[in-house]
């Protein structure tokens, strides 16, 4: 069996967990498609947020409390570029993280694509899973705001972290992504998966960006696997992040079926066979695609794996 | 008054807070000219070892015991780098120094001048005596030697930190010197110069790539400013550093004589017209050069500064 995952940063990270368990449990095997919209270059820096939460998620390195970043953390490198006065000072780069950077950056220049790099830090993690980014191109989200008194694009990181998405926002672009092509082993994943399953990450800045590089959307949408999906709305707030700040600026309801209609049935030119979503939204309908409504809170590994044997079976 | 200070690093650093020192009792203006030779890149970063020590030192920020790098470094760079099993593990990039290099890096990949960015990262630290590198282009000293049954030549900090100058040595090559053109800003200090001291540095490998960039060291000989040179060898050894291993890859004795005759008199075609040795090498002598013998042991700021006051007079 092979199961193929869109996953952003945290929420797929720990959906990544519970796949892994159950591949374990079944012998399955998983390559996760993570999202790169959120990447990023931070004082010379090629920061990659999603493939690192996973990875070190999955390697058991990430910081359990915080839910990015690494356990143990120190950060004296901020705290000196801090003290020259080094744009931008609102990106946290703690210290183990940008030993990852370096390694990254140093190969990157050296001219390998980013799916060789995160294969080549992943010798380290032993994520148990393998790690694709969506696209070795340049994919950038970027909002476009209100910001002093004029419109702008501005990073995702800079919405994100710096404004805490608290601005006006109009749209978000993913620059780059009309001419992107699928990374290295993206599109024979997606051609040999007998499942593609949409973790419950930030629909329109996580997923989304994946989605939006031709060929891989259409290698979902029209790829022989059936494609369920896993709400990241549970009674009509997100599980954690900002999907509701999001949802807000591509005019989409804060809810599960509002959720599954924006990502839409294959037949109607979207991505979805099934979408499960936690059972106290088990009146959602989203037309065109089965629905089943089963506990979403992934509050241990066990208890995710059991949404993913939920969302196998919906499949 | 005027006063040009060629200088490695450590040695140079400690010699220049007695420059300073003097320079703040008599309102005389300081320009140190150092040595970039050392200079590395590694994990990608742009390392300048002595112009570093400098900095730091001068502007309080060095380690006093350990002579290099930042005081309370940290080290989790480094370990995570070592972790991932990244190249090359013998160098010690402390979490602080990370930071400075950073930004070093970030500002000459946006096509910043070496000068221009040492100056950048001097706003921090105010090191009260302008610093310059010699050169703002490519200068790597490197050792040609005997290793793996092979003669290569390799990095200076490969040589020095990795093998501790301890592997068979046939000479030293400046690569890129005899293209190299002196930093923004030396030609001009050196013009306006009342007087030019070499610091007591390693000749060989610190104040011998200042000299190897042609324009700069014909500046110097044929400069019109006295050119004064303080021993970094007292008593048939050096100071500090290894000094006597460099001196004998180049045939060259380890003594206060035998250096002042490596520099040699303006008048033969090298650069001094006077040389100041330890009261110990009293007895030292330089054709064609005066030597005066005072004491050089740079235990405090006042003792540097006397060192000063005496290689002045000798000018």
């Amino acid at each position: 069996m092979r199961i193929v995952v869109l996953a952003g940063g945290i929420g797929g990270a720990r959906f990544l967990v519970g796949v892994r368990a159950y591949a374990q449990q079944t012998g399955a095997e998983v390559t996760a498609i993570v999202n790169v919209g959120d990447d990023v270059s931070m004082h010379g820096l090629r920061v990659c947020p999603d493939l690192d939460s996973v990875m070190y998620t999955l390697g058991g390195g990430a910081d359990p409390e915080r839910g990015w970043g690494r356990e143990g953390e120190t950060w004296a490198v901020k705290q000196e570029l801090t003290a020259y006065g080094a744009e931008p000072t609102w990106f946290g780069l703690g210290d183990k993280d940008v030993a990852t950077h370096l390694v990254r950056s140093t190969m990157l220049t050296a001219g390998y694509p980013l799916s060789a790099v995160t294969e080549a830090l992943c010798t380290r993690w032993q994520p148990g899973v393998r790690l694709l980014p969506a696209s070795d191109d340049r994919l950038e989200t970027h909002a476009v705001v209100d910001l002093d008194g004029e419109q702008r694009a501005i990073h995702f990181q800079e919405w994100w972290v710096r404004h805490r998405g608290d601005v006006p926002t109009h749209r978000f672009v993913f620059v780059g992504a009309e001419s992107a092509k699928p990374a290295a082993g993206v599109l024979d994943a997606l051609a040999a998966a007998d499942v593609v399953l949409l973790a419950p990450s930030n629909p329109v800045v996580s997923i989304a960006p994946i989605l939006a590089v031709p060929d891989l959307r259409e290698a979902v949408a029209g790829g022989p696997a059936p494609v369920v999906g896993v709400s990241p709305i549970i009674g009509g707030a997100p599980v954690r992040g900002m999907a509701d700040r999001c949802l807000a600026v591509v005019d989409v309801p804060c809810t599960a079926a509002g959720v599954g209609g924006l990502y839409g049935a294959r037949a109607g030119g979207g991505v979805l066979d099934g979408w499960l979503v936690d059972s106290t939204d088990a009146d959602a309908t989203v037309p065109g695609v089965t629905v089943r409504a089963v506990p979403l809170w992934m509050t241990d590994e066990e208890a995710t794996a059991a949404m993913v044997r939920a969302a196998l079976e919906l499949a």
